[in-house]
């Protein structure tokens, strides 16, 4: 048993809804503790995997103390190339292991080749195009504001990056397309995966990854565009992180390595004031007011935990 | 020079329309030909790979008579297991080898899974249906008539079929589904393919052959529950058959063993009455009005060639 106190939470999954029926997980019901996965401190462990003062991760939920048993967390030790325990939920956790394996198993991306990122700016597609580059490709992000697009090209290397707010972005982004689309990683869905859908090259593929337009939808937009899938021997796949856990440790090494090349910028928005600002950080996921990993800070990692 | 006559012609492929832009094809433009293909007798030749009276295949389109040059048509010695002409053109011809290959290469069916065809009557969906039946699944046809239906089951071995016109049909398509649907071939798009979506189970494969439903909507429906694929982990795969010409020998060798072992029976759906009916042919193919692959008899294969 091992009791920690959490440092960061995660507000949610930027992937499938979790009230949404059979979906990958069981929804969560009224009253329970909301989901979400934490990096903690270690207070008292009788585990063999962690002691006292250890960082470890877990699926503690939103909460401030944390009772886990053996086998549902994981020690930093899992983590090869960790710099700082929150590595653990970005660039090293779920959506920079959701990057890799979208990416690196599904789109493939070949030296030369256009990628087109969506949600480009968040915690997933952020580290999704920069391993795009990593592979030679030209990579295209779609970001909902000109500070985040500014980010990308200049601080993420991204090639283009256009905001799908702005009124001519229909013509920016054929213009930035001239040869279609190879790879389109997508994390928004309906009107962007359509436009995605018309600019296909031959034998695209499609990372299906989120898509966070349309999940607070009541009546979710389909992609007119799909006969593309045919005409233009579309690869579209879903995937879902956790069906790959074989492949994590080697992920995690090349991200790590990435990371300490400076090939990746790790990209993190921290918001600071502890859990009573969780709440409000889910509702602004939605509205994309985050560049990276939205994590909450519960507590300042520096304070003594013996004060607490 | 190969000098023909055109016994048999395809109206059209039942797959994307001819007239789509940046389609795999280029449109046919007015005034041209029909496009489709067509088995022919050889009336003179000069060459090597086929002598006078011999049975070839090629893309004359619309026409009476040929000429053709050598590597135009394909003789009759590549299609292994060929019975009679018309062989070409139906289970060893095109949409033969369509259902050979979407079934075979991408949707992968396994003893016990559950495979739901679309436009189960049809040329391909009728031997892809029966070559889920061969790999031991259970098989789902949806067509348009209770006639068409009642072919599935008793003549072609389908375990279920379902007419989609039918009120009750989302219902009964829930009950014949009990456990998901692991493969689904897709030939007419639209609410079908919405319908499967929502009644896919986890890594589920979607065969994308065709959307006949929406070829000639102005307003092509997209399908709502995309999101599905993610949840899912669903792999959608468009294909064009002329991609993989390097398995149509394979293909034909297995699809001429299993006719001649009774597995697969052969569906054609011929019109005499020449070149006039294949106008209104075309007009009916999008109808669904055929059962099987449907072809226009152009020339009464048994008349003698020298009374022309």
């Amino acid at each position: 048993m091992v009791i920690r106190i959490v440092l960061f939470a995660s507000p949610a999954s930027s992937n499938t809804p979790f009230l949404d029926v059979r979906s990958y997980v069981p929804p969560v019901q009224i009253g329970e503790t909301m989901r979400g996965a934490s990096v903690c401190r270690v207070l008292a462990s009788k585990s063999k995997q962690a002691t006292a003062g250890d960082y470890v991760c877990g699926f503690t939920g939103w909460t401030q103390y944390a009772v886990l048993r053996e086998g549902a967390f994981e020690p930093s030790s899992n983590y090869p190339g960790l710099r700082e325990p929150k590595d653990m939920l970005s660039v090293l956790g779920m959506t920079g292991l959701t990057a890799w394996i979208g990416m690196t198993k599904i789109g493939e991306p070949k030296a030369g080749e256009t990628v087109v990122v969506s949600g480009a700016a968040g915690a997933t597609g952020s580290i999704a195009g920069q391993i795009a580059k990593i592979n030679g490709a030209r990579v295209v992000g779609i970001a909902g504001s000109a500070d985040k697009c500014k980010r990308l090209v200049e601080e993420l290397g991204f090639d283009v990056a256009l905001n799908y707010k702005d009124a001519d972005f229909k013509e920016k982004f054929k213009e930035a397309t001239p040869k279609y689309i190879d790879v389109y990683f997508d994390n928004v869905g309906g009107e962007i995966l359509n436009m995605c859908l018309a600019r296909a090259k031959e034998h695209a593929r499609f990372v299906m990854c989120g898509g966070i337009s349309q999940y607070n939808s009541a009546n979710p937009e389909g992609p007119s565009n799909i006969s593309r899938v045919i005409s233009m021997r579309i690869k579209m796949q879903g995937f879902i992180v956790f069906d790959h856990i074989k492949d994590y440790g080697k992920a995690r090494q090349e991200l790590s390595q990435w990371v300490s090349e400076g090939k990746i910028k790790k990209t993190e928005h921290i918001l600071p004031g502890g859990l009573q600002v969780a709440e409000q950080g889910l509702v602004d996921l939605y509205k994309g007011s985050n560049t990276g990993k939205l994590l909450v800070e519960v507590k300042n990692p520096k304070e003594n935990p013996s004060k607490l």
